[in-house]
């Protein structure tokens, strides 16, 4: 019954006299892939919509974006590891180091990173014990200088500005209502009352005292952005009846896996850039294949690659990962679904997201065969699949494997 | 202006070695249509969503199934002739035998089918003279043992369960409301009273006591299922200001026919399996040319060959279809536009219903006619419609005949 899909994020690309990293890689496994299943080219989201790595994701594992996604906080909050339920607000924080006299917003911003500080462990744990607010709020630490919070409480509306002043030299920014809403007001009012007391007990902690002896920046404000409100989000096990798993060392796609309640798995050596072990990664998706019905592999090296505009870089990485594909030739394709796409293009043109369709295979002793012998932009097109959407994938899968139900008779 | 609208029910395959009945069939015919059209393959309801043939050919008519479907229940009785207004209740029925002492929920069913009756209609005649309720009902035969009846009455709700255990050795069930709605309540009494008066009029009804006589199980019980409220569906003519034929055997297509308004026709030796009469059928859809703006035809025997997994039946059943619709090439396509294609997939290996497209040929003398020169799953994708869905058909036809209005200035 399973389904793996392979998602490498960013993966395609827009041409470059013609080329891409994709069309011009050496990689006769992907190549094969092509050959034996069925292609085509998939808006993750629609056409001509640029697709985060966040809502590109929801929409392949079926979760309408428009509807499911409510800003990054909550799945960067999920990411961390955070519990984030329905109607909590969630932000993204950085620590930051701030200067001068007064409370914290007549304090100006001279490191948005705090000298790019990675042991926040003992600064997190002191807010937990030391503020008291009029609601409860959790707080989680992310990689390096990062870091997630969620207030919870009654009615609080998501519609309210940052703190985080997105520039060195400015004052820290108070948070304001931006909406009607007394939940937006009321938030702004705790979310201001976090900032003055989190700096307090920041800007006294032994941590920071010991930085600023050692000529270091002291981590001695937090920088809230990204509201978002959590909605209701059914579990894939409660929509689908399936078991889910998500092997991931990004923390945005932890999250989505976590909103959807996946099992989230990072294998040792999972780094989620170029120098990640392919090889544990695969073999975690291929262990999942015995526990769960969907596993979808993540794999984030082309996206980083095609935002640092390294098209060579790219195109190594795909032969890389082209050689470690090849160990999904021993599935049997008459029980297993195999995808192979991408969220979105990253063009190493334009070091972004664009909206250009991705390639998709889909790999199954039961599709309609096709002529497509390569795996790229150029070819994918002519596939049997012509161009689908992100939300119609796993429908697709479902209906391959006979589990698609029947609407109407 | 015609549009003639040829749906070969379950046509289309998955490959079994390679190769789907449609794939290897002498069709010269379907060939020429693919050859003269423009093609393309279709998903009648979505990518990934396994269409029954009720929702499919509402969206073939361009009935979103999403707003239109209302259980198979009310479609059923319209099939059968019972017209169906919105708010009414359709459930299913079968004649069946019940055994034992006391009330009708105290027996037990011994034939699901009361011996697969064909007379009913003495015992229905006498059901409706006899059975008092506190609302209005309406029972109709349909084919062999099965009926359908229809509950009018303000404010109920379909919400209620079924009263056929689906078991031979079950007691009979007692209708419970599904939902705390008042008008589920009250139907689900006033399917209980009918059904013990049913019961009650059936087990001491003459053709009953002939069939004990005779050691044929009395058809003494009604088992109703698939309760479905009818909602409001403007009419064709309504809707598109045309008048709608639907040319078909088969209950189900004349219940889609008959609840958009269509005239609904079954030519004398058209039957619905494989033996019916095609000539009769190709002949009716022609005279039909003349008195109708949209003209559906329904051929059904290829989906029940699918259903029985019978890959060379089909085949031979596409080949005498093939001949068949030669008889369209003498129609006129500078004014009638014609189209063939299926409802959906009814794969020999899966012998139910699938979400793998099917393939459509449009043909008419303003088409961008492309390179496509075979009638087949494995050419159609490769045609100048790539992939469309059912909704989008009509409108396709309709803005060809240029009958279509403009949507803006």
């Amino acid at each position: 019954m399973p389904v793996l899909l392979v998602v490498v994020d960013g993966l395609s690309d827009r041409p470059v006299d013609g080329k891409t990293p994709l069309s011009v890689a050496n990689k006769p496994n992907f190549d094969r892939l092509a050959e034996m299943g069925i292609n085509g080219i998939m808006d993750t989201i629609a056409p001509g919509i640029r697709p985060g790595s966040d809502t590109s994701h929801l929409a392949l594992l079926g979760y309408d974006p428009y509807r499911y996604y409510s800003g990054r906080g909550p799945i960067e909050a999920a990411g961390v590891g955070i519990e984030v339920k329905p109607g909590d607000i969630a932000f993204r924080i950085n620590f930051a180091t701030v200067e001068g006299e007064g409370k914290i917003f007549d304090k100006v911003v001279v490191d948005r990173r705090a000298g790019r500080i990675e042991n926040t462990e003992e600064l997190i744990e002191a807010i937990r014990n030391k503020v008291r607010l009029p609601v409860e709020f959790l707080i989680e630490k992310g990689t390096g200088h990062r870091a997630a919070i969620v207030f919870r409480g009654e009615n609080l509306s998501e519609k309210v500005s940052d703190t985080d002043p997105k520039a060195v030299g400015k004052k820290v920014k108070k948070c304001t209502a931006l909406s009607e809403e007394e939940g937006a007001k009321r938030l702004a009012e705790i979310v201001n009352e976090f900032m003055q007391k989190a700096h307090e007990v920041l800007d006294e902690h032994p941590l920071n005292k010991e930085r600023a002896d050692k000529g270091l920046p002291k981590a001695n404000a937090l920088l809230l952005r990204g509201a978002g409100k959590m909605p209701h989000v059914p579990s894939f096990e409660e929509r689908f009846g399936l078991k889910l798993c998500v092997i991931t060392a990004t923390a945005l796609i932890k999250g989505v896996g976590k909103i959807v309640g996946a099992d989230v798995v990072t294998p040792e050596g999972a780094t989620g850039n170029k120098n990640t072990d392919l090889e544990a990664k695969f073999r975690a998706a291929k262990n999942a294949l015995k526990s769960h019905d969907v596993i979808l592999l993540h794999i984030k090296a082309t996206d980083e690659l095609g935002h640092d505009g390294d098209f060579d870089g790219k195109r190594k990485f795909i032969e890389k990962l082209d050689e470690r594909i090849s160990t999904l030739f021993d599935l049997n394709f008459s029980e297993t679904c195999l995808i192979v796409t991408a969220d979105h293009s990253t063009p190493v043109k334009v070091k972004d997201h664009t909206a250009d369709p991705v390639p998709v295979i889909i790999v199954h002793e039961d599709v309609r065969r096709d002529e497509v012998e390569s795996f790229s932009e150029f070819e994918a097109y002519k596939g049997g699949l012509c161009r689908i959407r992100g939300m119609d994938l796993l429908n697709i899968a479902f209906d391959l494997l006979n589990i698609a139900k029947k609407f109407g008779a």
